[in-house]
């Protein structure tokens, strides 16, 4: 946790907030704080800043908080995600979470398995919480918002245009001739990864039909997380 | 696992090789196996190839091996880390196995907890099967050389300029001016990455003295394993 990340409505008119549960806890044990310490704090979706402690007891950890940061500049990218196993979704969110991601969508493939879309790590408040660990490593207060389609066709077909706007449409896929491009870092990109085993044909079809154009990054099949930050880093 | 890794010794001068345990057993219950299949199949530290399933009973996989085709390239990168948490290491040694890295040596650092090197996730035994998984994922044959040194400064100052060599030298280190170079595809890397947290500045600099320039990938803080992903995709 490299940032302590608050609810909009916890900081109070006088500027400060009262933490409890899992944030006092850490601030307690792990980072040892004593009054008069500040601490690196964030509001979710706004700025960051410091919070300087007043007093940590039983009641909580009460801080004085002073908001004068930007959070760090977006990534500027969106990802259609094959939906993982869940134990692979509990890395993949925080992960894409810290990376500045800005919407990810959680869609079903011909490689999934059905049983995925049950788990209960795609109940909102837990997939939240994730996110929250992503930035709380990151230092940043921006969520991206994560969405989940159950059919992979009708979403392709009548959402995916709309929802790629005038991103560079990538869609990365082991046979593909062209290699991942550079794009400007001002650039909008979309890319659309694959489940372990990657997209079946029809599926790569469909998406090169809502203008995603298939790319290699060499001969590595590499896990969804670890191709995720691959990619990131490869295009820009 | 999209590769069945075999030993150098399992491969009999009739060309065949039988299999059991652990990938016996994918191949029974989850490839489903029939007779007559082939599967994609690599020795270690050698080719990769085919498994013509001859049988699949009791005693094992019974397969005829093929060896026809070169591993994938190397990403010729090197790596210091700051020894991880042990459950950390588990998802970082395969993730690094699986990119091509060649060699990995987990240093002491000031952030670092003594009690990671007394993880049993350090045994050679347990070590090489997670080098495995990396692997048989990225169905590469080839391992990354694993070395502990529980002590930083005499590994930075006696050995470090030697295991180097002709690499570019660099140490992601967030308030550094620098940004990630680009590296050309056959230049030999050497990253050292920090712990969560990241080095003190008394680490990074034994670090330069040694010939490593910070460089700075962004205002973000990223967990270790995806900021070699990321950083292996920047660099190249």
């Amino acid at each position: 946790m490299n940032l302590l990340l608050l609810a909009p409505a916890e900081v109070r008119h006088d500027g400060t907030a009262l933490l409890a549960g899992r944030r006092h806890e850490h601030a307690r044990a792990v980072l040892r704080v004593q009054a008069g310490e500040t601490l690196r704090v964030g509001v979710r979706g706004g700025k960051c800043g410091t919070g300087e402690v007043l007093s940590e007891g039983p009641e909580g950890l009460l801080l004085r908080v002073t908001l004068d940061a930007l959070p760090p500049p977006r990534a500027c990218v969106s990802l259609v995600v094959a939906m993982p196993r869940p134990k692979a979704l509990r890395r993949i969110i925080p992960a894409v979470a810290s990376l500045g991601v800005d919407r990810v969508v959680l869609v079903n493939a011909a490689r999934v398995e059905k049983s995925y879309f049950d788990s209960k790590v795609l109940d909102p408040a837990y997939l939240d919480g994730l996110v929250s660990l992503g930035l709380e490593q990151a230092r940043d207060t921006r969520a991206p918002q994560v969405e989940i389609r159950e059919r992979f066709r009708p979403f392709v077909e009548d959402e995916l245009d709309g929802w790629a706007g005038d991103s560079v449409r990538l869609v990365p896929h082991p046979p593909a001739t062209a290699a991942v491009p550079r794009v400007d870092a001002d650039r909008e990109v979309a890319l659309a990864i694959g489940p372990d085993g990657g997209w079946v044909p029809f599926e790569v079809e469909l998406l090169e039909r809502a203008g995603f154009t298939p790319v290699s990054f060499g001969a590595r099949v590499l896990r969804v997380e670890v191709a995720v930050s691959y990619v990131l880093g490869r295009i820009r």
